[in-house]
């Protein structure tokens, strides 16, 4: 029997009437002789709203206790599914992450899987229960709850996959699959029926919000397909595997972008070894995730080193930095929070001359000024003026001949 | 160290602020000097919501997923709770029924504990931690999540403090004691400064919504006094334990008294063995709890049964009870949901006739007629009509001079 992992988002479930819908989804797939594991969100907002209780008892609430309190959302949108399923008249059981074998390492809020120890699983698929595990959350091994990090419910579904070994990820949502731009922005960006797993990450790392970034790359470590649809329509969505045809590959496949971006500037480092370190060390203990890093050419010993945060932990990073950058004899620390990214995706690129210079030159033909260029072998992002992202991607979408029917 | 079992109710941490509250009063109780155990119900009506939203999905949820959903509750509270305490500087540590080593059986919705594995609640102890476990909720050794049935925060409490040895487990609710009668009925009942388990029991099982009958049997099983107090005042509260003096045990304590009572009559029973268990059985198997049961002397070898059930149970009883009536050859079933119970309790009744008689005839005098009387060593009980209960309740508590300052 073919095994399919489904994962439904929190929009999906936001009240008893979707969770039933949901649950009519799952019936099909049922139907068509599937043995399915489910993966959910919370319901809706539930997760700020606990966030939310927390921080009326304590500003600082502690990391474990959060952990054990919001991961009761999930436990709450997965028991109504499975009754849901019941009342239809189809076996089915809930269960937590921690019941689900869901093992993590104990750094709370954003725990990374150990393993899935899938015993209790793999009994109840044989039992010809459909499952429907918590999403986000799993537990250390002192049966602690732990979460895995904002949005990470996409990985629980697709690691869930890979050790049941299912034949395909469907991760569903409120979009209705991978864009050649995000469509809010271009009406006339078109859907990618396929992609690979490397585009794929790169989007997700730069800007699109289709899926999490962990998700796809754990999906290209145990190749499963994962399928991103809509909950809410019958479309076929994007399907992002290993296989995609070296013909599809030969171009951009889509822009990215982002308006979550800070930038800090460390001018004047007098450049000697250990100076990246002494910076980048302690932010990574402060956990703040540090984006692109672009560090000057040095004249007379003295270097210029730009990075980007998410615009939410930019005065925390500058707590971090100032006192190093004085310590270090840096001239100044300089933060702008009114920037943005754009990139370009698409294994095209790769041993492929010409796109960073149509891209800049796209850029430049409109008055956008670059201030910060990061490439990878299959994207390049540039950071520019907040207020002149939208208009960079439309400008790109047409440059790459994004907007002409495929 | 003295070890300190405290239980803390709905209504007690019903919001943000009372939950700080309850923290303030934990601590006063660490700052003494003891290790201390917290069981905490859910948050004000968050059982009843949860319950709600499950029928949102549908009408009959299966009980093993309602059990899941609504032991969500606790585990909010008492997260919230231990942030709290560690907001104030003081380490705690929350666990779930299931962490803290609450094995019960498989019967969801109204499962019985079997034993406490409490390894880690001393390993948290020892740690120096305040514990906070989620009341009303245990796990069955495939860690599938039970509840307690209603109330049973109170039986979690005393079960912990007697598998771990505490010298007292304090009840904190929002009355502040046992009284000689309810005292929303009767305005200068008296608070009972201490009382004996039996008659605690007694009170707690004919109407008394102080503490629940469990809890009270566990106390006296395991010898755990038991104080119940407001967790909204500093009064000192009753404390229920085996040690009450002799004096104090000779006479009527307290007025208990019960609106939640339906009368069933099974008229014209052809008298033979075996007709009580073709009865009680099968409501039984439906889980509906029998109270008090009457059978009449038998007339030519006829006879009646009448028995009570509470009143949300009465159109289900009465479908279990009519088919069995007429397979057994009775003559009728009727039903009456217009009654209630009054009852006095206390230990001064054993072996000392006159009670009785004192009961019967000042109810009398208010003519306040009696349907059915059951009586135990300590106890007596009348059902009478409903709308004459808060009456009965007033004359008796005078005639056995409870309204007289001890």
């Amino acid at each position: 029997m073919t095994l399919i992992v489904q994962k439904y988002g929190g929009s999906s479930v936001a009240d008893a009437e979707r969770i039933i819908n949901v649950a009519r989804r799952i019936i099909e797939t049922k139907d068509n002789g599937n043995q399915v594991v489910v993966v959910v969100s919370a319901m809706g907002n539930t997760t700020d709203e606990l966030i939310k209780l927390a921080n009326q008892v304590t500003e600082r609430p502690s990391e474990r206790e959060l952990d054990a309190l919001v991961s009761t959302g999930e436990v709450v949108s997965s028991t109504l599914l499975a009754m849901a399923l019941e009342a239809m008249g189809y076996s089915a059981i809930s269960l937590s992450g921690a019941q689900a074998g869901i093992r993590t390492d104990a750094v709370h809020r954003r725990a990374r899987i150990l393993k899935i120890e899938a015993r209790r699983v793999i009994q109840e698929l044989e039992k010809g229960n459909i499952v429907i595990v918590a999403g986000f959350q799993g537990a250390t091994k002192e049966m602690d709850v732990t979460t895995l990090g904002r949005g990470a419910s996409d990985t629980s579904a697709v690691a869930l996959a890979a050790s049941l070994g299912a034949e395909v990820c469907q991760i569903y949502t409120d979009v209705e699959g991978v864009y050649t731009a995000d469509p809010r922005l271009i009406p006339d960006a078109e859907r990618l029926s396929e992609i690979g797993y490397e585009e794929m990450l790169e989007l997700a790392s730069y800007g699109a919000k289709v899926m999490h970034p962990r998700a796809v790359e754990l999906g290209e470590l145990y190749n499963i397909p994962i399928l991103v649809a809509s909950s809410f329509t019958g479309r076929p969505g994007t399907l992002i595997h290993g296989g995609v045809s070296m013909e599809v590959r030969n171009k951009v496949r889509s822009i990215a972008h982002n308006l979550d971006v800070a930038k800090i500037t460390v001018v004047g480092i007098p450049d000697r070894p250990g100076i990246a370190a002494a910076l980048f060390e302690p932010l990574a203990e402060a956990n703040i995730s540090v984006d692109t890093i672009v560090q000057n050419a040095s004249v007379n010993n003295i270097t210029d080193l730009t990075f980007t945060v998410a615009k939410s932990q930019l005065h925390e990073a500058m707590e971090v930095v100032e006192p190093i950058a004085r310590s270090i004899g840096a001239r100044e620390c300089v933060s702008d929070a009114d920037v943005g990214q754009v990139s370009i995706v698409g294994t095209g690129m790769q041993n492929t001359p010409g796109y960073a210079a149509r891209m800049f030159s796209a850029l430049s033909k409109r008055g956008i000024n670059i201030q910060l260029i990061s490439t990878s072998e299959i994207r390049i992002t540039c950071i520019i003026d907040e207020s002149r992202v939208e208009d960079a991607v439309r400008v790109l979408h047409r440059a790459f001949k994004l907007d002409v029917k495929q």
